[in-house]
This record gives C-alpha cells, structure tokens and sequence, in this order.
C-alpha cells in the first residue's frame, strides 16, 4: 500500500503550504472518488464540499479560489494551494505512481551482444535482445521483448517500454519515453515503378534521430530515411499511431496528438499542435508555431504561424465558418433554384 | 483432416432438423467453392442449385426460403433450417475451426513471478512474462510473448493473443479476447505545457478496467487514466486499429469498426456503434443506441439516441443530402454568380 | 567502414559509364551532405555544384541534364548517367546499406516444432516461435520474437521482421517482406447481433494468402477470412498501418499509402494506388487502374479505371472543384441571402 506523508507533498515546488500537519496520504483521488486519507486537487467551490463529505484530508487548491473555499477547511487537514493545478500534477502524481521501479538489473535471458556497450544504473528486462555495437547510456530502462538493433544509442534516463523496434543505427536521445509497440527505424516506403507496373523497392539506407526529452505512444512508426535521417526534435511529444515517414523532420517542442500521419520528405516548424487525426501531405514545409485542428488534412505548404483546420486546411475561423455552413448547403441548393426559376433564367 | 459428424451439426440449437442422414463433412464452404463432403449455408435458391452442382452434402437452410429450394434435394443430402444464417453460424464454425485447442500447459520458457495466482486449466505460451502479483483466473490462454504487468488481473476463460501488453494494476474481465499487438494500460498523453512551449508529463496513474464479454482487434491502444480508471463496458467489441484514451468510459455492448479512436475523458453510451474511421472529440458525451456512419467526425456532445453522420455530425438523413449536395457546389457558384450579374448586384 | 569500388557500382546495369576511374566510396548521400570519397546522385546543375564543393568524387546523373553539367568534371571523378535517378536508387543503394546480413542461422533461442520444415539457408533470429507443420522455405530471414502459427508457409527468399505474428493455415508467398509488429492471420470482426444488442462472434475460420513479391509495412493487419481467403495479389505494396478486413481482395501491383483501410468482403482490382489515409466501404468492388487521392472516402463501387478523391468519392477533377469551392460557401449563403431579400423572396 502506498504510504505518502504530507512531508514528501510539501517538498514540490509548484505547492504553497497553507496549512502543516503530519497526514499519510494512501491514495491520490477526483474529489467524488476521495475517502478518509485522500489528497485531493480542489479547483471550485463544490469539489472542495464534495471532498470534505468524502473525509479526504488533504488539499491542493488552485490559488485563486482559496478565498472562497478556505473557510470550508479546519487545521486538521493538509492543505496546500497551486497556481496551476495540471503543474503541481506534473509533481505530485510521482509519488502516487504504481509503476514498477527500475531495479538497474540485467535479466538473465536478455541476449546483449559481447560488443555491446551497456552503462551503469541500466535496466533491461526479460527477452531482450540487444545487437552487436550498441550502445546504452547510464539509467536506461529496456522493457520486455524489445530488440535493439545493431549500432544503435539510447541516450541516458530513457525508457523504451515492451515489444519496441529501435532499428540499426538509429539514435534516441536522453530522457526519451518511448511506449509500447513502437518501430523506429523500419524502412520508408519507397518504390520505382517500372512501365509494366511493377514496384521496385528503393532500399532505405538512412536512419533515424530522436533528440533528447521526446516521447512517443504506443503503436508509432518513424521510418528511416532514404539516405539521410529522419529527425524529431528536441521536446517533441507524439501520442499513440503516429507515423511519421522517410526523410521527415520535425521540429522541437510539437505536440501531436493520437493519429497523426505525415508523408515522407515534409519539413514541420517548431512548435507545432495538432489535434487528432491530422494528416499531412509529403514534401510540404509547416511554419513554426502551426496549431492545426483535429482532422485536418494539410495538402500544401503552410507559410505563417497560426490555427489551421479542414481538408484542405484554412485559417481556422474561415474553418468554422465553412463547417457551419456545410449543413444549409442542401436549403441552398433549393433556394438558388428557385431564384432561378423566379427570374427565368433556370433554363441556362 | 477435419471430420464432422452430421450428429454433431444436429446439435446445434440454432438448426431445425429436416432431414437425418449419417454423413461426414470434411469442410464448410461457400457454394461457389464446396466439393463433395462439403457443408454449406444456403439463402437462395442460385445458392442451392451451385452447392449441389458441386456436389456439397449437407446444407443449411434459410428457413424462409426452405419452400423454394426442397425440391431440389434428396434424402441423401443432409438437410437443416436456420431462421437466421449468421445466428448458426456462430455456433456451426467452431466445429470448423483449425485454430489449435488449448493445451492446458506452462511452457517452460514462460517467466512467471513467484507471486503470480495462476488458476486451474490455464494455457500460458512460449516467452511469456508474468510480474508479481498477477491473477490469472481459470481457463486463460495468454500467447506467446505477452507481457502481463505487475497486479494484472485476467478473468475466466479470456484469450489474450501473442504479442499483448496487459499494464500494471490492469483489469480483463472474463470471456474477453484480446487480439494480438493490443496494449492496455499505457500511458495517457497528458502534459503540463509551460511558458517556453516544454511540455512536462502528468504522471498517469490510474489504471484500466475491460469487462467481461469484451474483444478487442489488433493494434488496440487502451491508456490508463489519469487518477482513476479508463473502462469499456460489457459485451463490447472493438475492431482493429481502435485508439481509447485516458478517463474514457465506453458504454456495454458498444461495436467500433477498425480506426475508431477517441480523444480522452469522453463518455459512451450503451450499445453504440460506429462504422469505420470514427474519431471522437475528448471531454464529450455520447449518448446510449447512437449509430455513428463511418468517417463521422464527432466535435461535441450527442443527447439522443440516433443515426448521426459527417464532419462535424449532423443526424444521418442530413448528412446524406449534405454529401449529396457537395457535388453541386462549383456548380452552385456559378449560378450565384450569374444571378448577381443578371441583377446588377455583382459589384457588392 | 563501408567500402564500395567504382567497379561495383559500374556492375549495375541501370548506369552507363562516362568516366572510368578506380576510386573507393565511403557513403553515398546527397550533395548538400556530401564529403570526401561520397558518391551522389545529380538531378540538376545546382546539385552538382554543391556536390562538387563538397569533394564528392563519384557522380551519377541524369542523362538528360549531363550536356549541362559535363564541363564541371574532371577526368578524377567517377562518372555515370541513369535515364532514372530512381530507378538507378533501386541497385546502387544496396551497396550502402548497413542493415545486417542474414547470417543463415538458427539462433539457438529459437522454439521449432520437430514436425516444421525449415529449408536451407533460413536465417532464424533470437526468440522467435515456430509451430507445428510450418513450412519455411529456402533464404527466408525470420526476425526476433516472431511467432509463425500452425501449418503456416513461407515462400522462398522471404524476409519478415520482428515481432510478426503469422496465423496458423496463412501463406505468404515468394520474395515477401513483412515489416515489425504486423499481424497477418488475426480474426476478422463478425458478429451477429440478438434482440438484446448482445454481440455473438462468428468464429473466422479461413485464412489468408499474400502472393509472391508483396510488401506490408509496419503495424498493418490481415484478417483471416470468415470462411474463405482473405488474399492479397502479386507484386502489392502497402505502407505501415494499413488494415485489410476478412474476406477482402487486394488485385496486383498494389501501391497502398499509410493508413489504408478497408472493411469486410470488398474486392480492388489491380494496379491500385491510394494516397495516406484512405478508406473503402465493404462488400464493394475497385475496378482496376484506380487512382485513389489522399484522405479519400470511397462509399461505393468504382466501376471505370481513372483518378477519384473526396468522400464521397467522385472524379478527382471534380473533387478539386468541389474543394476549391468549399472555402466560398460561407459567401455564397450571405450571397443567396441578399438576392433573396432584392427578389423579396425572403420570407420564403
């Protein structure tokens, strides 16, 4: 069972002490969920009732309501305020987290290649399978069933998770989290068809760079380049089923949520959102600070920063606009018929 | 060699005996492809005249078109109705099928954590792996290479394919099948975004609960939530490619086709169904017996039961005259335009 | 080091040698990364330049540019054309790529059902499984933690990567290659439904061909067929995460983009090719020779060769109108508003 003092809590940064007491805290809880020794995040008037019913006993108040709930609290609860709750989260969840701690083992039934360079403090699970030069940086976690191809570099403190491809020669950064059922560094889709239709494969011969602090979902694709690299940079953040192809770079700090898809050779700016199921087309180059909408299709270039939506993409409140159009498109149909009619002219 | 009695196909409830003969079936076919021996399922009156043609020997009847069809055969042919063709054949297939039986075993290569709870009659294939904790109720069958984490917990008679991720604290119910590729349990993708555009993780740590009487396709992602539990209901099925994540609760007897992926923290109802490629917007709520078309696009919340289609969706009758009328937009603009100019209104 | 003479090169029958020289070459990139002892392609006089600057020394150009460029080489740098830089990319790349070669060994982790067949020269890697009456025919290279099910087959010259799963009764034909984490075998999604929404599975008991010289990317699925074949044709290419339903057929020469998906029973007829993110109804048919534009919907039959896009799909031409014209809707409602109100129709 998990046992956190208010002591450990009161250690993060983000928090402000309101009030000290000495409370173990075994779980962390939604306000409607809590029990007697929840800590809770307390960001309106109602959650803060709703906890206090539930008999939790410690609470992180979003700063700017605890004007409002603070008489509702009695010095015998914990209680702390945040300026931003999803921050202080970023902290506190930590100590609530379940997950297996690293034990900086080696089990017995990897296979590690003798050239293989392994630093200290690395922990690398059951049924690895690790090639000839590779190399892993101090702090790493390798899950389960994932193999490491030859002359690889993982940087140190990342974690690459179960049923991982990290392909040969390919590179990923320190601080890296890369889940479960990801491929880097499988071959980019290349072909030359010949006049009687057959596809010839142009071999990959390039690989992959995934710089420092970037994470990547599970079920992703990042294909190695043609014959350079296929880059994501520095921060960037990928959820679940993205693929990203050949000869594609991505800027630092993007953020993309689960689906998105780019063709290969396409250039993304710094910065980048995008929303769920984004699709870009291949050889385009998106501008820093390009915030695209769920479901956009981006066909072309896009030169100037801003939120994009819609297949093909537009600014995004010209956007809105076509998609609430969209629904009249029918009545207007009836209606310039009519006029048509109206005016004699429905014979053109 | 498969060799079917016709007294084991007369066991089946859903089948009405019209005519017993001894025959042995060493096939199911469609009547284009049935060869002597062969049994086959028959919904019209072409169906039966190839079968027999092809000198197929058992035959299963749509009952409403028994009275069309019976002269044709003979008492050598063995004969059965059905009131509903696919309703059989979810019980006449499995004596069909070639897929291997469970063996009852532990391979010896699997690794199981001392701690572990494995039940009576369960089957666990090479290189699995097994943390502690784990409780893996009777009858499983877990395939090769699959990873169950730490307190994991599989209910009855589930089947989890090869290459699964089951997540630490994770909860498969009984009589689930979860197909190969699938990952339960890993991580939402949810960030604190600070001033200089870094994204920092908000550790997940709540968990995911699947239902008894559950399936989920290859290539599933299921994320664990944030605090509490990301659930799919009872008796539903998910296709291939299917992405849930974190908070997300899908209602019973749900049925997504493959690519079905919905942003975090969404609330479905019961007994949806959607076709192929549905993306849901996050932090919505679908209400219960929603049919969703393939490609729908959901932005926002949905308060009654319906037939909804489109991008964003609009009930299904006008997204079909919208689609309809979408091939007579350029078309439309050159009327406006004629208008204008015939009014001389074409200046404004 | 990678070391590849000028004669090796000059071996490939694509080239037509210009200046013979005995030069070795250390990599081959393009001319912006060029160095010392780089071999590179040039497509244009630019290129060439940059290249040169770089001390590149061996040159393969287009023979339709080389009266352009010819002047800037001297008799020191290796010299070819190709009429195709890409189809020329198709023989030399093999010469630099890094990826290890099959070393036609059977890792002694490997776990061979003794009644499998495995031919000569079958390269079998670490933790891979193998089933009963497998056969894997000659040259094959069968990735880590690959599982191949009962009397599956493999053709000759074969290479499937890591973490495949290949179903039982599945055959993959002659000079396939199988990319990591694809499912080739999985059960299709058929249900049939009762009066309490409750879903029944109909067990898939066929399987599934893939003919000779096919490629899958990463992350794709095959189901098997609910009683038949699931097969795709000769010479077919598919992209990571593409999903083919059961009962589909796939004609020859395919060339699939990311993200292809199709439902159940549909039928595409030869010399395909789709952009990224296409979708096809089930139970239609393709005709062959179709060309599918990016992000396409296809709801039903196509019956004539030719270029579509757009959901609903029509003919591409069309589908650029209809998109071009999408972005003036928002106008042409205020438009018909205005004309309806000088016509005093608005009240209509």
């Amino acid at each position: 069972m998990i046992q956190i003092s208010s002591n450990e809590i009161n250690s993060y940064k983000s928090l402000t002490l309101k009030n000290n007491t000495n409370l173990i805290f075994t779980n962390l809880a939604q306000p409607e969920m809590a029990i007697k020794d929840s800590l809770v995040f307390i960001s309106s008037y109602e959650m803060a009732k709703t906890a206090l019913n539930n008999q939790a006993t410690g609470f992180i108040v979003l700063e700017k309501i605890f004007i409002d709930v603070q008489n509702l609290f009695t010095d015998k609860q914990a209680l702390w305020t945040t300026q931003n709750i999803k921050a202080s989260m970023t902290e506190v969840l930590k100590s609530f987290d379940l997950a297996t701690k690293p034990n900086q083992k080696i089990h017995p039934t990897a296979i590690i290649h003798p050239t293989a360079i392994i630093d200290h403090h690395v922990t690398i699970s059951e049924y690895v399978v690790i090639q000839e030069n590779v190399v892993i940086k101090s702090n790493c976690q390798i899950g389960s069933f994932t193999l490491i191809e030859a002359s690889a570099v993982i940087g140190t403190q990342t974690k690459i998770d179960s049923h991982v491809l990290i392909g040969h020669h390919c590179e990923i950064g320190s601080r890296c989290h890369i889940s479960s059922h990801t491929s880097v560094g499988t071959d980019g889709f290349g072909y030359f068809t010949d006049k009687t239709n057959t596809h010839h494969k142009v071999p990959q011969i390039g690989y992959v760079i995934i710089e420092n602090d970037c994470e990547l979902g599970s079920h992703c694709s990042v294909d190695r380049a043609t014959l350079a690299v296929t880059r994501i940079k520095t921060g960037s953040k990928l959820d679940n089923f993205c693929h990203i192809a050949h000869n594609v770079e991505i800027g630092e700090n993007a953020m993309m949520a689960a689906g998105f898809m780019t063709a290969g050779s396409t250039n993304v700016g710094k910065n980048i959102t995008t929303g769920g199921g984004v699709h870009l087309n291949g050889h385009i180059t998106i501008s820093d600070n390009v915030f695209l909408a769920g479901n956009s299709g981006v066909v072309s270039s896009i030169e100037k920063p801003g939120i994009y939506g819609g297949f093909p993409t537009v600014p995004h409140k010209e956007n809105l606009k076509i998609m609430a159009s969209l629904g009249y498109l029918p009545k207007l149909r009836k209606q310039v018929s009519a006029i048509l009619k109206h005016l004699g002219l429905d014979s053109e």
